[in-house]
C-alpha cells in the first residue's frame, strides 16, 4: 500500500469512527428489534440446569482465574497485524494457541481459516464456534496496544481479537474441566469477515461439499446481551461509464460519462425511493463518485460505488435489479444524446455480496442465547447485522452472533478500545449456549 | 503548491496535451469559420501602400536583423516562471525590456499588468497591442529552454512568451525607425489570461473609468494567418451539495448529496441538450465530479465542475440559467425524498466568467488583418477562441487576436515547443495592422 492510499485510508477511518461497535449503529430505525420476544420456559430451565453442573461451575471459575493470562494473549494477538487478505501470521499464532488449548486436531484450510476440533461423544452433529481473524486495518497501521487505566487501546482489539481469545478460552476450559459434548465442536478463526473480505472465510467453510454444520455461533462484538439473529445482506457495486473524452468545446457532441452517471443516479434513486418505502427495511446509498481531469475537458470516465442492504434476500434482489435497469437506461439515454463519436460503454462490477437471511427468534439457538443472557442478569437484545452469521443464515443453518464480553467502542477506527468490564459473563454465555446446542 | 497537487497537475497537463495550439482544437465543428469572407479592395490597397513606405521597409529589415537578439530575449523571458497569479517577476523583466525598447513611459498597474505607451501625433485614439504574461504552469515547473535543431522546447515558450517578445520588438522597431502614428499606442503585458486567471488583466484594463481604448490587437498563438474575431465566452461553476453524512444502513433516510448531484446532472443535461440543438454553437460539459469517503457511508458532500461556452452572450446566459434551475430543482427533489435529518444545502460558486462577443469580419481591424495576411502570401483564417480579445469584444471595442509568427505546438503541456519558421512574417503582420489602425 503506497503512502497516498495509506493517508486516504487513515482519513476514512477517522471519519467513519463511530460511538460504539458498528452493529449498534446498524440497529437504528429497526422496528423488529423493538419487539418483545418471549423466552420459552424450557430454555430457561435448560440453561439454569446446565449452569449448575459442577464442571460448568469449574469452567466459570477458570474464566475468572485465567483473566491475567487471557489479557496477555489478547495483547499478543492484537499486536500481530491482520490486514484484509493478509491474515496468515495471526492465523499461525491462533492455530498454535488452539493446539496448546487442547484441540483434538488443528489445521489451516485452503483460504486461511484456522479450524480446530473437539470430538463429540456421538459426533452426529457439528456445532461451530467462530471468531474472525481479519481486521479492517491496512498493513503498516500501528497495532501496539496502549493501556490507560484498565482500558486497552488498539486497532482491532475488540473487533474481533477479543473474540479469538474467547474462542480459545472456551476450548481450554472444556479441556481442563473434561466436559464432553455429544456433538463435535468445530472452533474456527475465520478470514475475510470485514469489508472487501466479503465473508470469504465463512463462505468457504459453508461451500458445497464442505463439512456438515448443524449450528453456528459467531463471536463478534462486546457484551453478553446482544444477539444477532438476522443477517443484513448487502450488494456493493463499482459502476464505471467510459467514453473517448475530449475538449469541452472542440469535442462537444461526444458522449459524456458524467451525463450517464447522473442519469443512472436519477433513475435509480427515484425508483429505489418508492421500492424501499414498504416491506422489510432495505437501504441504498450512492456512496463514492469520481472521474474527470480538468474543468475544460469532457471526462473519459465516470464511476460510482453503490451500497444496498436488506435482511430480505428478495428485497435485496429487487433493489439490485432496479440499479441494473437504471444503469442500462442511463447508458441508452446518454448514447441517444450523442451527436458524434463512439458510444459510451459501462462496466458493472460486483465488489461485495453478503447474503441475507435469519434464524427465527423461536429457534432453540436464539432462545438459548436469550435465556443465557437472562440467567446472567442481562436483558437480551435481538438485532440485525452483517456478520459471519450471514453465511449460515443464508443456508438455513441455525445461527447467532453474540459478543465476547466486556465493553468496547470505536471499532473500525484507530481509537478502538476494549475494557474488561465483567468480560467473563460473555464467556459464560458462549459456553452455556454451546453446551445446550452441542448436548451436555 | 504541495507535492500531491503538483502530481495531479502534471498528470492533467500530460492528458490535455494537444496536437496544436488550443484554439486550433476549438475551431472544430465551427460552421462560421468555414465561410469565405471577402476583403474590401481599399484594405488591400491600404496595406500594400503602408508596406512600401521606406520606414516600414526598414522595420521589416530590422525584424530579420534582430532575430538572434529576439531569440535570446525569448529564452530569458521563458525561463522566468510566470505561474497563474504569480506573474510579478516576469512583469518586472518585461517592463525593463519595454523601457529599453524606447517606450515613452512604462508602469505596472494595480493588478500587475505592464503598460507602456508610445504617444501618438494627435493621441485622439488609443490602440492596444498586448500579449499575456502568465502561463498555465505552476511554480516549480521546469521552464528551462531546451533546443533540438532549431526547435525551442519549454513550457510557455509559445503561449505566450513569444507574444511578449513580439510586442517588445514592434515597439523597438517603431522607435528605431522613428515611425510616428496618429493614435497613441498602449503596449500591454497582461496578467491572468489563462484558466482561473479568468482574463483578470484585460478585465481590469477595460474597467469603467479605465483608459479609453479604441482598438485592440491581442498577440497570442503562432503563425501569421489565423485571426480570432469572435470571443468564445465561458461560465464555469463548482457546485457542492452538502448533507450530514452517515452510515449507509444505520443513517438511511437522510439526504444523499450524490442523489442531488445525479438529479442536477439529469435535469441540466436533458434541458441543455435541447437548448444547444439550435442557434449559435453553445456547449456544456460536466467535467469533474467527486465526493464520498467509503462504500458503506452516505457522503456528506458531492461536487461537480461544469463548463459552458458560447460565442453568443445570450446563449451563454440561457444555458447558465438552465444549470441554476436544474440545481435548485435537484435540491428540492432530494430534500423531498428525505425521511429524517436536516435538509441538503448547495453552494454554487462561479469559478470562471469569460465574456462572449465578436468583431464583425467587415470591421476595418479584421479586414486589415486579412489583407496583411494576404499581402504576406498567407491565406487568412477567421476563427473563434477564448483569448484576451474576449474583453474588448464584449465591450464593443474592435479587436482581434493574431499570432506572433513561427510555428508551435503542445501549448498547455510540458512538451510545448516553438520554431522560428518565418517568424518575422508574424511581426510584419502585427506592424501593418497596427499602423493601419493607429494611422500612419
Amino acid at each position: 500500500m503506497n503512502q497516498l492510499i495509506k493517508v486516504a485510508f487513515v482519513c476514512t477511518l477517522l471519519l467513519s469512527s463511530t460511538s460504539h461497535y458498528l452493529f449498534a449503529q446498524e440497529e437504528a430505525d429497526d422496528e423488529e428489534s423493538k419487539k418483545v420476544v418471549p423466552i420459552d420456559a424450557k430454555y430457561t430451565t435448560e440453561i439454569s440446569t446446565l449452569a449448575k453442573k459442577p464442571a460448568v461451575q469449574s469452567a466459570f471459575k477458570l474464566f475468572t482465574d485465567w483473566e491475567p493470562q487471557t489479557k496477555k494473549t489478547l495483547i499478543t494477538l492484537t499486536e500481530i497485524p491482520s490486514p484484509p487478505f493478509k491474515e496468515t501470521e495471526r492465523a499461525k499464532a491462533f492455530a498454535a494457541l488452539m493446539k496448546e488449548a487442547g484441540a483434538d486436531s488443528v489445521w489451516i484450510d485452503e483460504v486461511g481459516n484456522v479450524l480446530a476440533t473437539r470430538k463429540g461423544r456421538s459426533g452426529r452433529k457439528t456445532v461451530v464456534v467462530e471468531a474472525h481473524l481479519d481486521t479492517v486495518f491496512p498493513a503498516g497501521t500501528d497495532v501496539k496496544v496502549k493501556q490507560k487505566g484498565d482500558t486497552l487501546y488498539a486497532p482491532g482489539i475488540g473487533d474481533d481479537t477479543r473474540g479469538l481469545t474467547a474462542v480459545m478460552t472456551i476450548l481450554k476450559a472444556l479441556k481442563q474441566t473434561n466436559i464432553q459434548t455429544d456433538a463435535t465442536i468445530l472452533f474456527v478463526g475465520a478470514v475475510g469477515e470485514e469489508g472487501l473480505g466479503d465473508l470469504r472465510g465463512v463462505k468457504h467453510l459453508l461451500r458445497p461439499g464442505g463439512p456438515k454444520i448443524d449450528s453456528y455461533i459467531a463471536v463478534d462484538g462486546d457484551g453478553y446481551t446482544n444477539i444477532t439473529h438476522r443477517g443484513l445482506g448487502s450488494h456493493r457495486y463499482r459502476i464505471t461509464f467510459k467514453g473517448p473524452g475530449g475538449h469541452s468545446y472542440g469535442a462537444f457532441g461526444i458522449v459524456n460519462p458524467h451525463g450517464a452517471l447522473g442519469k443512472a443516479i436519477y433513475h435509480f434513486t427515484t425508483e429505489a425511493d418508492k421500492f424501499t418505502k414498504e416491506g422489510v427495511k432495505t437501504t441504498y446509498s450512492v456512496s463514492v463518485i469520481g472521474g474527470g481531469t480538468s474543468v475544460n475537458a469532457i471526462p473519459y470516465e465516470s464511476w460510482m460505488e453503490v451500497d444496498m442492504r436488506s435482511e430480505s434476500p428478495e428485497k435485496l434482489k429487487g433493489i439490485d435489479a432496479l440499479l441494473q435497469v437504471a444503469v442500462q437506461q442511463a447508458l441508452k439515454e446518454e448514447n441517444a444524446m450523442k451527436r458524434r463519436g463512439p458510444d459510451l460503454t459501462v462496466d458493472v462490477k460486483l465488489v461485495g455480496d453478503r447474503p441475507s437471511g435469519r434464524t427465527e427468534p423461536t429457534t432453540p439457538i436464539v432462545q438459548r442465547a436469550m435465556a443465557a443472557s437472562k440467567f446472567l442478569k442481562g436483558e437480551p437484545k435481538l438485532n440485525a447485522s452483517s456478520t459471519n452469521a450471514n453465511g449460515p443464515f443464508s443456508k438455513g443453518i441455525p445461527a447467532i452472533t453474540i459478543g465476547s464480553g466486556g465493553t468496547g467502542a470505536n471499532a473500525h477506527s484507530l481509537k478502538e478500545w476494549w475494557l474488561n468490564d465483567k468480560g467473563v459473563l460473555g464467556l459464560e454465555r458462549i459456553l452455556l449456549v454451546l453446551l445446550a446446542e452441542a448436548g451436555y
